[in-house]
């Protein structure tokens, strides 16, 4: 069928259609994603083949459309068949739950389509998008500074960077790293990939990534910082920033930042503070001091979207600076976009504070959330996962067969299932390969049957245990019984 | 109030009270959104000065939470001070207009929280994903490749740069760019502010950009390109890159691909495409013409937010490798996420392919939308917006006081109003001063009247006109026509 010109002069969308279709999805969703997808009854994973799973859904894209039934159906089948990271047997990543009020922000952010690059397009944002933060960066300690919400912790990990080295050499915006000495980065080996990917991304390379030592609890050993620091000066490098880790991936350890901050004040680095998925903490009186010394940061990223359970994604770069280097160090000055001579204060215009152009209104979730439960609600949200957490290890301290790695300082549970074949074998010469196999071999069963879903890897020289992050506002005690329960029931026989 | 233990074992969240809350939200969001802010009774902006905004949205954070009746009105007065930009008479931006098969897809993957890196936690849209790309691909004329959603175009341009000169110079991953002699981009004065951004962002520098001439159309003369090449070697630097532009930003000129890759080929140099904003009339039989040669690029950025009304942000960069260099140039072989002994095909965790950790589905709406109106219905929205275009040139032709900077090649109408009292002074020496201010009080005029939103820049030595992109399904003629009258109406006094 060739449009004709006749047809296209008017509107192709109608509206009473579109409407009616956004309603019966609306109802959709409601039904398998908020209502099923968090009900302990249901399933967490629906779990079919690659091959069976494309089959099932008709991915194929066609020339023609389809009717409205059809579309209503993949409706119900790409519900079906993803993962319920709502439900409260879902610990398989840093988020998990659901927020009403964050879900009924992502619902208007998405309506509203608009990008939060200029006063004019994004009235409400520019300004809601400065007070979330400055709410976060009161909680670190700042009364002033800068910030922006990111595409990910990652990208905020890069953005340190780049103002990190912008400050100390403005030339490398025009001139590129050829320009500049060698420059090193100091993280540690529990510190997230994300510090690697960047460096390689920004053209430092990842052999200029220089690993310090951690304790036995995951943490960064400031004196082993010193050493490094020095050792890569004497190298005739130039060190330019530390980025440690308030609450690292696996282990959930929190590197001391105070006595970091010492070791950067001496020789003048800047610190990053990757609290990615730690820095919810600091809506605690109770857990806090975990990050204690943070205000002594040049700047922190943190992702909401984990712990406070705002809704993927939103994650912050948080600065201390007032000189606006964010807006020197990423501007471009595009006329088109970025005209000086407004109606209105220009400086609302914050989208030449970053390297993209669209970016994502991620602000208002976390707003509508934090208006809803308060800062007291927040804390709650932190306050019960820790108590999740210390519950299920008190549990696992009482039932055979679960060994931690260690105690936790945070909400990451590291633990090994040792089934019953493998309980007192530790001296055995195939225990640690055996052991391996075991974790692998729970998360095909639990993931086929549906019932729950947790992550496993190994680290340095311990091979595969399960971590288990618990986060979620929706758990209770049972959930954690449950859990525990269920690792028994899927491992026992091997 | 200070939360106890007691309190914390149990879920803290209602789901009844939840859906309540997200049913009313839901029924907001209609009613003012999507009815009110797309009826041209309606206004597109709600003006209001910084100061009077903050106070009416009562933005700050506090300790407690608030009644449900409170934070609906926060949705109402969200969306009421928000820019409408569905709007028919919303012309600001390169995007504008609603699909309501995407927008049910946008709340779906919200509802859903999940992220793309492994196959266990988004089986759904690992599939998808690569059946998107596979069939923007095809339209690009590759049968084979790899590709990527990325967090907007400026992002998608960065990755084509970083593949670009890992391929040339696998070291960099570990190096970094001091191993490496001084590489150069070349584009057009006429690209994407972002080419700029990125070089500075990994380390190339700004002054490593080259910036090659372009005609009077704004299309980059492959000449020149050849020249600015042969210079750059013989000043010792090398040659990497060569981003053109599918439709450049202000004047929407598509850069002569076939011709330029021609030179890419003869200095064996990577050819880029950013085709955000134009990639679209690859839907059009009718104007695909305008990308002739595009499947001889390495690699091409492609925004289906922009002119297909996907919905910010779904932004694709597509590439023609089959050697796995996505994942080679940014993996980082994280265990935690990325662990090799699992139970399905490991090729099938793509989130080893970006410098992103979690990265938020962006394909389900594209796909859901694409199945609705089938290929014929894209490729109707890339032929009605050219028809609109061309209808909005003719009229302004018929009318005095409206001058094209050039009869436009693509949907961006790029023009000055010259209001009566400047009509024939053409020789006046205060002229173009004079002009250059017009467009400034025209817009804050449509601005404080809300009646429609259109953006005006200068361009090298033309002083600020009008650029008006039209693309959204929701026009008519008679909004056409309405923008006509309605910038006479507001500039015929100056
Ligand atoms: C400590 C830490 N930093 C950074 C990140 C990356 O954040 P994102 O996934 O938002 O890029 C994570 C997420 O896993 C993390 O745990
Ligand atoms: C030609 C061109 N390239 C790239 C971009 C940047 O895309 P994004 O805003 O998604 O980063 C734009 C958007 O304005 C554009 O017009």
């Amino acid at each position: 069928m060739e449009p004709t010109a006749g047809d296209l002069t008017d509107p192709l969308i109608n509206h009473a259609d579109g409407q009616l279709f956004l309603h019966e999805a609306f109802k959709i969703i409601v039904e398998e994603v908020l209502c099923k997808g968090t009900d302990v009854k249901e399933k967490v994973c629906e779990w079919r083949e690659p091959e069976e799973l494309a089959r099932l859904l008709d991915l194929e894209l066609r020339e023609k459309g389809e009717p409205q039934e059809n579309l209503l159906q993949r409706v119900r089948d790409v519900a079906k068949y993803s993962i319920k990271t709502s439900h409260p047997r879902f610990f398989n990543q840093q988020f998990a739950g659901v927020d009403y009020h964050s879900l009924a922000g992502r619902f208007l952010s998405e309506a509203l389509n608009t990008n939060l690059f200029t006063y004019e397009v994004a009235p409400v944002f520019v300004l809601m998008e400065a007070e979330v933060l400055r709410g976060l960066r009161a909680l670190v300690g700042w009364t002033e500074g800068d910030g922006l919400f990111c595409p990910g912790g990652s990208t905020s990990n890069m953005y340190a960077m780049n103002l990190a080295r912008y400050r100390l050499y403005p030339e490398v915006k025009s001139q590129g790293l050829w320009s500049l000495p060698q420059l090193t980065v100091f993280t540690s080996p529990e510190s997230h990939y994300s510090v690697k990917k960047g460096a390689a991304f920004m053209g430092f390379g990842m052999d200029n990534v220089i690993l310090v030592k951690v304790d036995d609890g995951g943490r960064m050993i400031p004196e082993d910082l010193d050493e490094k620091i020095e050792l890569s000066k004497s190298q005739g490098a130039v060190p330019f920033l530390v980025s440690c880790t308030s609450g690292t991936t696996v282990q959930g350890a929190f590197d001391p930042l105070d006595r970091i901050a010492n070791v950067c004040d001496k020789h003048k680095l800047w610190l990053h503070v990757d609290a990615a998925w730690g820095g919810s903490v600091l809506f605690s009186k109770k857990h806090s001091h975990l990050m204690k010394g943070v205000h002594r940061a040049n700047s922190v990223a943190w992702n909401p979207h984990k712990m406070l359970v705002a809704g993927l994604q939103c994650s912050v770069l948080l600065l201390k600076d007032t000189t606006d280097l964010l807006k020197k160090c990423h501007c471009a000055n595009a006329t088109y976009l970025f005209q000086q001579d407004k109606f209105y204060d220009v400086n609302l215009d914050i989208g030449d504070k970053t390297v993209q152009c669209s970016r994502k209104v991620d602000c208002l979730k976390l707003w509508l959330m934090w208006k809803a439960v308060g800062s007291a609600g927040l804390e709650q949200r932190v306050d019960k996962a820790f108590l999740h957490a210390r519950y299920v290890v008190d549990q696992m301290k009482k039932r055979d067969g679960f060994q931690l790695l260690r105690d936790p300082e945070f909400v990451n549970v590291c633990f090994w299932f040792i089934p019953p074949s493998l309980r007192g074998k530790e001296k055995n010469p195939d225990y640690q390969n055996r052991l391996a196999k075991v974790a692998p071999v729970i998360k095909e069963r639990m993931m086929k049957q549906g019932t729950m879903m947790v992550g496993y890897q190994p680290l340095g020289d311990r091979v595969n245990f399960f971590r288990i992050t618990i986060l979620s506002p929706l758990v209770s005690h049972k959930d954690m019984d449950f859990f525990l329960d269920e690792i028994e029931r899927l491992g026992n026989d091997l």
